[in-house]
Formats: C-alpha cells, structure tokens, sequence
C-alpha cells in the first residue's frame, strides 16, 4: 500500500528527471494520482512505463511552448507542441475558463497532445470557478463503427461536471464504449469470458473471447449491436473524435497515434498527435449564481431520492462513486498491481530515482 | 400518399386556425414535415392531435413573447412564454446563430416551450451559415436511471450537425434510450415483444413485454444494463435535463409536462414549461472555413470506406440514412397510419379547414 504523497513525489521526480518543469512535473503528479484516487487505476500508475518509452522514442516534448493558434472571444485551438498530454491539457482547459470569464463560455480544441489521463480531472477544474466543465479527447483506434469491423475510434470519452451548492457536484466521466479496454485486458489475462455486446471479430460476428482484439477483432461502442443503439454510440465517439481532432487539426479516427511506444506510429498523418475538446460555461451566464446551484441541489436530491430497483438500496448520482473511492483511498492509501510497481521499480533505477515495492 | 405540399398546407392551415401567425405557421408546418421527410413519424403528424388537444386545454399561447431573460456574449436564456415548441425553438437557435457570428459560439437554454418535434432541425439550422449546430431537449418521464424504478427521464435526444465541403454533412439526431418510444408503442398494438434491454418491470426487472409500460415499468437507458453501460446513458440523459432545464428554470426531470392533454400537469412544478438546449460555433472559429470543410469530407470518406461486417454492404455516416429518407419521400410522397389520418380528418373538420382521406 502506497501513501497517496509517496506516489505523488515519485510521478513528480519521473517527469522531472525526463526534464519536465518543477510546476509541470507537480502538475502532471496531480492527475496521475487523481486517476488513481478516483478508482480509475488504467489511466494512472499503469501509464508510467507507456510515457517513458514515448520519451525515450523522442515522441514527447518536455519543453513545450503550449499556444493558441487560432481564436475568437468564445474559442480557440490550442497547439500541444507534443507536450505530456496533462500539460497541454490543463493549460487548454485555463483557456476555456478564462474565456467564459469574459464572454460567457470558452470552447477550446487542442491539437499536437498526447494521453491525458483522465478526462474528468479537467472537466473539475471548473468547479472552483463557479462554471461547468467539459472535457473531451479522442484515442488509439479500437473500435468499430455500426456495420464496420475496421478499428476506426478511440473509447473517446464526454466528461461534464456541473457545480451544485450544498450538494456534492454531478460529475459524468465515461467512455463511449459499453466497457474500458482495460476490463478486456484483464478479462484475457485471466483467461475469462466476457459478456456478448463489448467485441466482435473480424468478420463483426458477436464473441465473448477478450483475445479476439489481438485476431483482428474490434470493440463496439455503446449500445452494443444496431438493434440497441450501438448506432447511437457510434455518433457519439464520431463526434467526439470530430471536436477533438477535426476541430483543431490532430489526427482522427484510424489515425490517432499510439499512446504506447511498442505500437508504430502510422506513416499517414492527416494532423498532429492526439486531439481533445475543453468546455467551460459560467453558471451565472444563465442563472444567478446561487438560484443555478439551488435549483442543482433540487435535481440531484430529486434523482437520488427515486425509488432504488430490487436488490439495490440507493440511485447514484454521477460522480458519487469515484468520489466516494476518493475519500476511502487517501485514508487507506493506494495499492499497485505486482506488475506495475514492478515496472516502477524498473524505470526509476534507470532515473536515478527512488522507488520502493510494497504489497 | 400525400404531396409534400398538401400536408405542409394543411399543418399551416391547423396551426393558423388556431390562432398562430402567418409565419409561425409556416414555420411550424416545415418542422412537422421535416420530421416526416426524415423517417421520424413519431414526431410528425401523429402530433397534430396532441397540439390541438393541448391548445384546447388551454396550455398553448398562440401569440407568445419569446424574449431573451438572461444573457452574456456567448449565452443566454429564453423565455418561450408557453410558445408551440418549434417557435420558441427556432428562436432560441437564431439567437444561438447570432451570437456565433458576433463572438464564435453561442449557447442558449430554454424554459416554457412545449415539444419542439425533431431535436434535428435546430441543429440543422447551424449548417447554412457554416456553423456547427447542436440541440438537445428534455421531455415527458418514461425512463428509469441505473438501479431505479422510478420514472424520471425522458428520451432526452441529442442533435449534432457539423458542415462538410463536397460531402453531404454529419447529422447525429438520436434519442438517449436504445429505442424510439413510438416503436415500443407499435409493438404493444401488435401484441409483440421486444428485444431484452429495451424495459424493465415495476421491481426493476428486465422483460419483453412492451405493456409493461402501463403497469409501472419504464424504458431503461442508452447501454441496456449497468454490465452493458446504462450508466453511461444515465448521464447522458440527465446532462440534457440539466442543460434544458437547470440552466433555463424549465422543469427538469419527473416534473418536465406531458405533451399530451390526456396526461393531467402535476401540481408540483419546479420551472416553466419544457426545456431545450441550443448551441452554435462558427467553424472559422476554429479552422479557416475551406480547411474544416475540407478535413470534414477528408473524417466522412475515411469513415465511409471502412470495411463493412459480413452482409453489410456500406458504413454509414450519421444522417445518411435520414437524407435518404427525405430524398425518396419528396418524389413517392408521404403515407401517413389510417388512425392519424382519421384524427386529422376530424380535427379539419372541427376547424373548417379542408383534408381529405387518401391511401
């Protein structure tokens, strides 16, 4: 078991030994350890060794010059620079913010990033500024479009956070997939079934085997087959994958780079690196402030008090979940996979930093 | 089968006799027929009865304000002051549009309307002025969130339209359940069942039973089950509430009003009316208009030409199969269900304007 501040130095003291800032090195540690803290551990820890390699490809920017290319008073596209994607990420999202401070609401797309974590940790950066919050970013091809079995999308996730007042705030973050590539992964190495209406293989035929993505086999977006809206997720993770890359001008689609170095970078680019999509709204660009988070209060005490389904005891309000994991993990500290710390253990010898196994 | 034409003349004749101006009957006719056009019949002339009842019951201002009540740059709120949905809708678009010209993007929540037919046309409306259109709309509760009974959602659709250069553009226009309500309804006239996935019973039961729905079963959410992610559609339909009805002081949730007469309004309310939600974005607010159009129709034949599963002859864009719609529909013409044509053949009568009966 792992101190949420222990983990937290050791991220910081990677990304500055592979030349990141003091500030972005912290920043970077944050997200990182929100992933962890939110119950989200595959966009976390796990993703250490996936940044390495990309930086000893030459793949990732420690020094970026992170800028705005293109504006109007409610927009902008960002350029990354092949900065770490949560560098390119939060400064967009600032962007956003500072233009709805302004005009109302600030819409940013960033083109030339990488992997950003979690899309929520952006989508709460809102909050404190009284404002709603939206993130979105496209990924690695893994999914089929309906009627497709051609890896055309990401898990391209919506991640929208909404202020209330006495209330704890709504906070969705979830991908457009019916489940996270990461369950798969682990569903193959036990060598167990998963349920019908996550895969197919390559002729689009419905399988229960996780091992079918490595026979050419593909994920489906949410809903699952035509008949229960898999059409439906389909538009969603398309217009994800449009805001975030179209917008800005990163890659798309089949293109998105790899966010690990062992896959090879396509020779077609039609953009530059990963693409993502920030939103910010003030919640008095609609209501007085506090009318916005009374009347919140209201819907989320209204949707957790309806009547729970058998054998369930509550309604859960989106955000409730991570933020309960959140606060029972800063208490009993964070635990690693073997095989992760192991990597850990591996990459900060080579960096001349310190790392310690614990069960 | 009916002209085009014919049943926009007649849907203008209904809506002025009943007091609506010239131009928002024309209006209001085209929003009627476009849903028609598109393969969306449900929200077509079967809903001629459900306004003319609502009107008689007194819930419909054929002579609104519809007036902006809050505004910044970027947002603002509307006042459909009890409007026909598609009036106080389209207005809410225009004043979108509008402050997309001035600051790059424009967001507009709406309370007081009524149902503003397919949440597609708004977005469409973005297109011409080469800006991306979205719409989104709460509606009558049907739907149960994840691990509830309770009705507490409706199909809350939402609509994306994003400009292409040579490529006709993407249109996404879908509600956030696996399926239609009206095909449910279809299914219990015929005495069939549906797919597993579509509704639950009164326990929280999964069934086939389309009746179920009179027996306090609801419609479950974009994913099915939480193994298949219905969370996720949780989040999206309760994001569309909030959007429509928190941010415009609409009724959110359980409280939204039926669309239809034969349903008593609650006595408890928690805003005014229906609720929709409208954004527009200058795509020169992020690319230079040639290239977004150009990367557009680059995203779209990527897409098109991605390999189709075994007995799928083509992948489909979103709006494809709507555009087909609408072309074959101009040239045969419009059937409409005996039961609807025989409403509106009483309905003329009782208000002297001309319809006849046809095949």
């Amino acid at each position: 078991m792992y101190t949420y501040e222990y983990l937290h130095r050791f991220t910081h003291d990677f990304f500055s030994g592979m030349g990141c800032s003091e500030d972005d090195s912290i920043l970077i540690a944050d997200i990182f350890l929100a992933a962890e803290l939110r119950g989200i551990p595959s966009h976390g820890m796990i993703r250490i060794r996936d940044y390495y390699q990309l930086w000893k490809a030459g793949r990732i920017n420690v020094e970026p010059n992170v800028s705005v290319v293109h504006e109007t008073p409610s927009t902008a596209v960002v350029d990354g620079d092949g900065a770490v994607g949560m560098v390119a990420a939060s400064r967009s999202m600032e962007i956003a913010i500072a233009k709805a401070s302004q005009v109302g609401s600030g819409w940013v797309s960033t083109r030339g990033s990488n992997h950003f974590g979690i899309a929520g940790y952006y989508a709460l950066m809102a909050l404190k500024h009284d404002m709603i919050g939206i993130a979105l970013t496209n990924a690695n091809p893994l999914v089929a479009p309906t009627f497709s079995v051609s890896r055309m999308m990401g898990t391209n996730p919506i991640a929208v956070a909404i202020p209330a007042g006495n209330q704890p705030p709504f906070v969705a973050d979830f991908a457009t997939t019916p489940i996270a590539r990461g369950k798969l992964a682990v569903a193959e190495k036990k060598g167990e079934k998963v349920a019908i209406g996550f895969i197919q293989d390559k002729e689009g035929k419905p399988t229960d085997d996780p091992a079918i993505l490595k026979s050419g086999g593909s994920m489906l977006t949410l809903g699952g087959d035509y008949e229960h809206g898999s059409h439906k997720g389909y538009c969603l993770s398309a217009i994800v994958d449009i805001f975030c890359a179209v917008f800005s001008g990163a890659n798309f689609g089949p293109f998105v780079p790899p966010s690990v170095a062992y896959l090879p970078v396509l020779d077609k680019k039609v953009g530059e690196g990963t693409g993502h999509f920030f939103g910010a709204m003030r919640i008095d660009a609609f209501q007085p402030a506090d009318d916005f988070k009374a009347k919140m209060d209201e819907w989320i005490m209204t949707f957790r008090s309806s009547k729970p389904a058998a054998g369930r005891d509550r309604v859960l309000i989106p955000g409730d979940p991570e933020r309960e994991k959140e606060s029972r993990l800063r208490e009993e500290g964070i635990s690693l996979l073997p095989a992760v710390a192991k990597e850990m253990k591996e990459i900060a010898k080579e960096l001349h930093i310190e790392f310690e196994i614990r069960d």
